[in-house]
């Protein structure tokens, strides 16, 4: 049975750089999600009012598996190519309450 | 294709009603992903300093999915059970940027 870590990260982006910075997020996540096992999910959302805010929810298996994430090429590559776009940051350390999801959700994700 | 409307709660409560209102919120959950088709996913997460500090991510179908919601007898149920142990309520509007998890993450969690 999984342990469930889920994370999120609030993010305020250079609002000149949203559209280089939402590039760079979706590819990272595209490429995690497919080959990390341990990350089961990341969900990108911005604030309607203002698009520059920025939330990641984030579900690893377990902690070893966010700090995996940590170290791969693909994350590396984010951090480094969004280093300059982001204004803050605050990675939120979280307990899970209650992870549910339909079976087939994903499949309806965009 | 659904057009993926996801939000985010974020929730303040009196730390005195922590348990009372935890009990309320997964019941809430457990009984919309289970009975609602436009209820794609819902993820409680507390902040680990601040257990009191509650966010839930939400995914629905898309914004009629969301307005049945509102309307159900178990997300009223939980409304007025949790009135008085809610300190602070702020549901956020929010656009996608890309949401993402993996086909069969949802058996694994908890």
């Amino acid at each position: 049975m999984s342990r469930d870590y889920p994370r999120m990260a609030e993010i305020e982006i250079d609002p000149a750089q949203i559209e280089g910075y939402l590039a760079a997020l979706k590819e990272q996540i595209e490429t995690a999600v497919r080959l990390e096992p341990g990350v089961l999910a990341l969900h990108a959302i911005a604030d309607k009012e203002n698009p520059a805010r920025v939330f990641v929810f984030e579900i690893y298996a377990d902690i070893d598996a966010y700090k995996t994430h940590l170290e791969t090429a693909h994350f590396k590559k984010y951090k480094s190519a969004t280093q300059n776009m982001v204004k803050s940051l605050k990675l939120r350390d979280t307990v899970p309450i209650l992870l549910r999801a339909k079976p087939d959700a994903s499949r309806d994700l965009s």
